[in-house]
């Protein structure tokens, strides 16, 4: 996928672009046929530009109305240390710039691109660290001088984060959320339509819910939260950045992961796991029918992303189940369906 | 119980109030006195009524000392988007405005009202979904423009969080305690004299603690934690709103929660649940006696309220077990004495 | 020790000092040196000056390197409420007034004294409880009244916390280190070079990491963790201050604490505590050799420090056990090696 942003970039005091806040960013045809615009120059894919008063008036004055507000917008600009950037990237491929894996995490977080759709191979390394404070984005070599400076000016120069990724709602609003704490969801975080976020919660980039969510736990790098699903307070989703290995972690519709639990198997639909249970995939669990028997012992990965099961640790001995209501010989054929 | 309220509210750009900031509301005798002031109109209970000039003069010099500092000082003021307001209501009727909604979240923050006192009914659909940034309370829908704005300037708009409920401390600092993150601390809060909550505490509006407490885990709406009592870091208790039903939690008087525990039914005085102990009203209990034979077992919803239990699971069989220091005898009384 | 810092301090309505920022203290023969550097004063350890600006224009003339930048940027300042100070103070002396406790907990999170190598007997004392806002540190007798005045003009008082601490970065950061939300780690916090505290992460005072570490869990007043150790999410580590009495609990090398769980003993080198296993000192535990076989069973507290230990809860039978790669007699060894 093709996708072109105009953006107003932050740079340090040797002129490197430490973040870039993209207003309104535009994908598939919108972002190829704006491409070319500027007077003397087409952007191949993972090409950015430095814009100049001239590239912006021209812009201002010829681009569609996706990107003439913008301009007209940043033309008013005089601050120090900002420039307008536009950069084309093709999603596909490698992120080329700190620029251009701005414009993908500014995608996922405008819901115009999914987590695990855009290749973000190397952007780690792409991302300076910054100091993320209350007079903005500034280089870690310059803040001791910076943060003096304020005092002595009776200002306090409050820092928020260190880090490679700012909180999402500084860049980007999703319609229809709440996120009570918007230093819990990063920039890059896809936030569904109807998703509240608690205190408690957390989203990583990469990373989010497709819809109506309660999530009052952790959403790692990675994982995504389907449709009704809610994730009780303090409750954990393994990452495949930190103990989830090579599963990708993801929890289906309608399911529900108590206060304080873990998962570290995909959750299908129509599933809970009680409050306070940490299921890592190597938990042996015992497969109780409808009427309670146990039809089976068996790991939990083994049952990733099946359907319809409630997982809870027996109070009275301690074993791990997991409740359905399927027969035995249903139980069966679902556990060995693709054995 | 009346309660009457001279506050400064923030306006959208359609003239709707967004937040209103109450310095010190009165409650009882005073409300009803001060009723009247205004020279041509008596409030009825939910009525409010957006000052002018003239009123806020009018109640500079009448008022008595509770509102005439506060008359004086919004005299002086000129900023855009901003209103004087003044709002009677009657506590135990439904709340009728957003203004009416805001002086209830105050009287429990300032321990005029205790949690449950006050009829809450329908608030939520009174309360706004706002955007509470470093340049104040702003409209979603007029974020997006600001944000650039801002960018183009130079200066940050960053965005607190995204909710219905602004942090307590942006409105109300009660007396006698220390919250170490303000985001965790909604308006609504009821947080007792002697109170500390740490990083990982949190306090929900309607919500609370009676005086000395360590709160490093989580207080639900509708919560209640006695005098004493303790709340052991990224701990939980079940709120009304989330899976604990229509049992009211509460915790007793000189009670500990452990670490990483929680609860779903109200825990008695002199009580511990261990840490890492998540107990919900369906666990299945063995109740021990001072010899720590098994007396009897139950579900943990028997055990509600009930003084002097320690409730850990046993670590050589898995078994969630309550000790206490009583005889069987006891016991049986105390587990029978209201069925 | 000896420790001298120069440092710029707030100051309340009734000029008691509410915190100070030092932005290069010094230790040792460097502090000792450059004491009497003022004309007609020597300080004694524990005693402090605020210093006139023919003071600071003699610092900034006189003294080397280290203290003349400081010192002439400060001759600059014309603020409110703002006075500089000196303070020398000797590490292993009680602390003596608030500007030598912040002094001590700047050496921490400077890495110039390690936690536990200072004397911080009676320093809560010493620290007054203040609000932390968007326009620095205030007296909370005077929020209340700033808070209004605020509103008036426009503006948000934007109270951050109300605390005896500040946070770290505020103050402090040092080289190397990834913060995501800086709400989260006290002043006074020792984080060493190549941590990174992911949003879930705490670190309180006088605590902290030696080096390599991904923190997502809460590291307690006291506690110390090693090199190439990783705490996960929402994981608990008991403090001397709450529940961990008298031991001080550390982990060593190349260890894990698994997300949701926790420890309440010292963790040696090389363990390993599965995810939402709570490990209390007083917890059962059924000691397995190589081959899987109950060698003993013991309590946790006499596994305190041991190393390559995995501790998990058998999902079979609620079991806790830990599991080593040693022989039955190699057990036996290490358990009763120092009883």
């Amino acid at each position: 996928m093709f996708a072109l942003g105009l953006g107003v970039a932050t740079l340090n005091g040797d002129n490197q672009i430490l973040e870039v806040f993209y207003p309104a960013p535009l994908v598939g045809e919108k972002a190829e046929a704006l491409n070319g615009l500027l007077a003397d120059q087409t952007l191949q894919p993972g090409e950015s530009r430095r814009l100049s008063q001239e590239d912006l008036q021209s812009l201002a004055e010829n681009a569609g109305a996706d990107l003439q507000a913008p301009a007209r917008t940043m033309l008013r600009a005089d601050a120090d240390r900002k420039t307008a950037v536009l950069v084309l990237i093709d999603t596909d491929q490698k992120p080329a710039s700190t620029e251009d894996v701005y414009l993908r995490l500014h995608l996922l977080s405008h819901r115009l691109a999914k987590p695990h759709q855009q290749n973000l191979e190397g952007m780690f390394g792409m991302l300076p660290n910054v100091a993320w404070t209350s007079e903005g984005a500034i280089d870690l070599q310059e803040l001791t001088h910076r943060q003096l400076e304020a005092r002595i000016a009776g200002r306090v120069l409050r820092v928020h984060s260190i880090d490679k990724f700012p909180p999402m709602t500084d860049y980007v609003v999703p319609a229809g959320v709440r996120i009570a704490d918007t230093a819990r969801v990063r920039l890059g975080a896809y936030v569904g339509e109807g998703t509240t976020v608690m205190h408690e919660g957390f989203i990583n980039f990469n990373a989010g819910t497709e819809g109506t969510s309660m999530i009052e736990g952790r959403i790692s790098a990675g994982v995504m939260v389907g449709e009704g699903s809610d994730l009780g307070g303090g409750c954990s989703t393994m990452g495949t950045l930190s103990g989830g290995g090579n599963i990708v972690i993801s929890v289906g519709k309608n399911s529900l992961i108590g206060a304080n639990a873990g998962i570290g198997i995909p959750l299908g639909d129509d599933c809970k796991v009680e409050a306070g249970l940490y299921l890592t995939a190597g938990t042996r669990v015992a497969v109780l029918d409808e009427n309670g028997a146990v039809v089976e012992n068996t790991k939990a990965r083994e049952l990733a992303g099946k359907p319809g099961l409630l997982f809870r640790r027996n109070s009275e001995n301690g074993r791990v189940e997991v409740l359905t209501n399927k027969s035995a010989i249903q139980l069966n054929e679902m556990l060995h369906a693709h054995n």
